[in-house]
């Protein structure tokens, strides 16, 4: 039977298990993707290993998200990024190159290679026929070291796209309408894959926004063949030879199907607060607008820039309106110099910004109260833009630079204007856009640039034989790693300072729990109680590595969200559900808690018995493979590592 | 005799007064500038005073410094200072327009006129024979309400320009020559004025870059003529008309004198932490650089970036620098663009920031810790980049350019490079730049907008004629606005919102003074008793607002830094001084003082007569003039101002 394009990506890098949808496969990783914000602890992740250099083919490090530096910290942990991207053996792209996706697309991405990046919207790199998944980041410190990456196998969801895009409608139409059909959960556990014959005409940039918002729907990560408009691509970046031919087998089959016949479509938009409230603009339009606002991953490509140009050449954007223009990278930048697009928008009124990520993830550019803001970005999700009850509409360029012009939603199809034709012009291939690894003699030479907000991540010790732990907290049902550890401007600061950062632990829910947690640490360590959904949200690791290097050996909870547990798992934190689920109610905050003979136990048996002291004996189990047991017997991924990095 | 320029420009201009050195002379203001950090207040006040248009010939308001929107309250202050624009009369400039002082000079100022400005920078349109100050919030308020402004009479300090500025060395060379000279009080109580043969050869944009960091050498402004420069220069902004000549007479005398010959001048640079800690770069030369800035109102003109540009032409930056391009203007930008030497900026590395202040004021772009950063920018006070212990130089755009090339401290002239001529095309003059003001019917039907952290200034009652007020508070000596409030990002995005900065009074001293002062408000108000050098150190004029929202009816001190005594009079709190400074050690916190009928005293005699009650009566003294009493008798300047408005 033939193969789909996920299933020939996966089986020439399948290290372990079977391709069957839900099984747990081994990957190798060729290529990892770091950005700034998760960079830091990726950086430190290493330095713990202990690794000399990645094994990856290529490792690449984005300054793109903390762009604003209002004291030393932003600055000090970006000389922090350059210094072990020079230690390591990794590529170094500067604060002002740009956002990280379209970035990697130009100068590095491969089609035929994997790509893991500490970035949810790495999948962008589908849009080359390369296989891209983000992860957390201690994965991607893991896949640069050289091991390979466990995930379970997704379905593979066909989507073949016909017929031909009509005039004002473009790629990012595309995407919204899948979100429009199947919502922010229809991806989950799923590739989407796209096919068909109207892929002729998508170029690799619009396939980089459809691939982008493959995040929004859920999905694992989203491929498109590597053909001739890829080829394109790569020879117009000077990179010809980094070009194969990857498509499906004439037979090839898919688990789910869909089709968009793109003749169909017209501008569509999401309104406020979720990628997956999609309406047509028509449905929208007439609702005044304070800001539109163009850049970001999801359209990051000169066409969505330069479209937005033709249609404000001559003219000029409705007073009080701000039209934020956001380059994707400074190749970008330098070929709307060049073609004279850029002065088009700023002639117009628009207020140009530095280049990178900004306002998409509330780094400035957050809009006025009760006002809305339409941006080309690839979420709306409530007050990611900074303002707290904001009202961000998701749209095209060509939609929100309608809407710029005419200071409401604006159906573009409704100006009296020609669509503009955008002939993509030879990039402005630029030398600065990227610092190359160091030679490993070089390299090794390198210390690593600590400002004093920079702490190295403490080294954990193993497992011990017996654990006898005080319970330092006891939760509910429903905790999320937002109450264990916030983010925002008042804790993420602190991202690249443990010591720091652990202060926060369970700040919303308790105080003084962070005074209690650092008086266990001497004396045999904590656990915390849980309920159900223990965990669930965002996938910050500084949720599980805080509360460790606060002591915590042990999270004993009714069931846990998914990411968390393999958190805890990857720091060395036993993550232990209830046999009982009613022993739940019989464990008080202050009570102490012994295993015995637990690194015995774990290796013979998924059930382990605890003892309350001077209450019961109760029984809890874990899910963990052989592969994680190893792995909490070391104390955590990076203890594990480093051992095999002594060993081999 | 003959008259020099100062007089000249003052004597039109007088509408009170004497023009001798120390006198106090009323000035007539054509022109104000507002800036948005200032300019919010500004606006509260206008709406407070009851004002329906401003009475200047010209009134712009600019948005230039609270550019990074972390949430709504910047993009709020930005439309309601855009609203207050339209509903008063003002010109509107709006965020990605530039800093007020080059596009106020480009678009706006003109030769023989006044302008009052809430940015102490305003003195830079000297550059223009202006006479331009700046100023507190109140008194542009005033201004723009069509009041006199009353100075002390300035000495004139004439500076004779002679000789021609060798290559490599241009106009912030001169002023850091004068800086180097006379340090940062050289000019305190005086009007530099330039003349001399040299000044052929200054275009008005170097005259700017001298004007502006005339504030550094602390003189009330600096004024330079309205030559063959300043009509070349309206005339390329398509101004010509509003040029006039205004020079010196030829027998025109100084009351103090200076020369500098230009020939014989090299690169000079501030070393860290201010303005007048300046050296031959020769002597700074060889300390290793992490970012290189160009910028702001200090050197804002299209020279000031071309001659960096045509220095990186075909070049890159040494690895690691930041060079961080911040255009001063949406006109310098486009000029930047269409002569290609944006393009030379961004191929050699640069990072392109939006057009406005930005670092220079600590928005953004802070070097990391303990790194060196080369500035274009006006002043290196301690701290100022928001990086607590910076160390920040400032020099011209050219020894700022030659240091990132080489990655350390670097005299141009080293360079093994031809000093480049750079042509200054006409200028791409844009009707996006300003937001005329609305005719008046249409400007009287506008309604402020105000977002959730805007507040209109409460109003404020007249002097009573008996005041019993509690001690709220008692001080020792030096105590600075700082410490009666501070600023910071922490506080200053309160700053439209008087309820709620009011909250941080005093509370680095006492942390219960917010609490006692609110109590004394239905109570007949409160006082604070003061030690000497009472109020030193910022302008800043909610320290004397803040306090007299919750309450503060008299400061009686040992005596009075001059701008907070100022502010005091003008929001309505008495200002006294102990007869006997040892009265200051009978009084304690919670003591009642008694004024008996104050009002008619104050009118009568410059001593008063204060119970303190249980205790003893003392003297205490003011020094308020007799226009300043009648505005003490109404309860601030805002009262008064509208009790003229109902009169006239």
């Amino acid at each position: 039977m033939g193969k789909n394009v996920t299933q020939k990506l996966l089986g020439v890098h399948l290290l372990s298990g079977e391709m069957k949808a839900g099984e747990e496969i081994g990957l190798k990783i060729d290529q990892t993707l770091t950005q700034d914000a998760t960079g830091t602890l990726v950086m430190l992740e290493l330095e713990a290993m202990g690794i000399d250099r990645v094994k990856t083919e290529v490792s690449a490090q984005y300054v793109d998200h903390n762009l604003i530096q209002e004291d030393y910290k932003n600055p000090d942990d970006h000389l922090f990024l350059q210094s072990a991207a020079q230690r390591f053996g990794i590529y170094y792209s500067k604060p002002g190159n740009g956002v990280s996706h379209p970035v990697h697309m130009q100068r590095l991405g491969k089609p035929g290679k994997t790509l893991l990046g500490s970035d949810s919207h790495t999948c962008a790199a589908g849009s080359l026929g390369m296989f891209a998944m983000g992860a957390g980041g201690i994965e991607v410190a893991m896949a640069a070291a050289g091991e390979p990456i466990y995930v379970k196998m997704p379905k593979v969801w066909g989507v073949k796209l016909t017929g031909k895009l009509p005039e004002w409608v473009s790629a990012k139409d595309i995407i919204l309408e899948l979100l429009r059909r199947h919502g922010v959960k229809g991806g989950v556990g799923k590739v989407i894959e796209y096919y068909g014959p109207a892929l002729a005409d998508l170029t690799a940039m619009d396939r980089h926004v459809i691939a982008n918002m493959g995040a929004e729907l859920g999905a694992t990560t989203s491929v498109f063949p590597s053909d001739e408009q890829v080829r394109h691509f790569l020879e117009m970046e000077e990179r010809g030879e980094d070009w194969i031919e990857l498509s499906a087998d004439e037979d090839a089959s898919y688990e789910e199907h869909e089709e968009i016949n793109l003749s169909e479509l017209e501008p569509m938009i999401a309104r406020p607060s979720s990628p997956g409230n999609v309406v047509t603009v028509r449905e929208a339009a007439g609702e005044p607008i304070y800001q539109s606002y163009i850049g970001s991953s999801a359209n990051p490509g000169y066409r969505d820039f330069a479209i937005v140009a033709q249609m404000m050449k001559g003219r000029s954007i409705a007073p009080g309106v701000s039209l934020d223009i956001n380059p994707s990278s400074r190749e970008t930048l330098s070929d709307l110099i060049n073609t004279g697009n850029l002065s088009h928008l700023i002639d117009a009124g628009a207020r140009l910004h530095q280049a990178g990520c900004n306002g998409c993830i509330g780094m400035g550019q957050a809009p006025a109260s009760g006002k809305n803001s339409l941006r080309t970005v690839p979420r709306n999700f409530p007050g990611r833009s900074g303002t707290l009850d904001d009202s961000v509409f998701l749209c095209s360029p060509e939609t929100a630079a309608a809407s710029a012009l005419t200071g409401k939603i604006t159906d573009p199809r409704e100006l009296d204007m020609e669509y503009p034709q955008i002939d993509i012009p030879k990039p402005a291939i630029n030398n600065e856009l990227l610092m190359h690894p160091y030679p490993f003699e070089e390299a090794k030479e390198i210390r690593l640039s600590k400002g004093p907000n920079i702490e190295a991540i403490p080294e954990f010790d193993a497992l011990p034989d017996e654990l006898e732990v005080t319970v330092g907290f006891k939760t509910g049902d429903d905790v999320s790693t937002d109450e264990i550890l916030a983010g925002g401007g008042r804790v993420l600061p602190f991202r690249s300072n443990l010591p720091e950062i652990s202060k926060f632990t369970f700040e919303k829910l308790d105080e003084s729990y962070y005074k209690r947690a650092m008086e266990s640490r001497d004396q045999g360590g904590h656990a915390v109680i849980g309920g159900s959904n223990y965990g669930q949200g965002s996938s910050r690791e500084h949720a599980a590595l805080a509360p460790r290097y606060l002591g915590l050996r042990a999270a004993i909870v009714k069931d846990f969200a998914r990411i968390h547990w393999q958190n805890l798992v990857n720091f060395g934190v036993l993550p232990l559900t209830f046999v009982n689920e009613s022993d739940y109610d019989l464990i008080e905050q202050d009570d102490v808690i012994v295993f015995k003979d637990i690194r015995r136990s774990l290796q013979e048996s998924s059930v382990l018995t605890a003892e309350i002291k001077g209450k019961s004996t109760i029984e809890v189990e874990h899910a963990m493979s052989g592969r994680q047991i190893e792995i909490m017997l070391d104390g955590g991924m990076i203890n594990w590592i480093k051992k095999g990095e002594t060993q081999h």
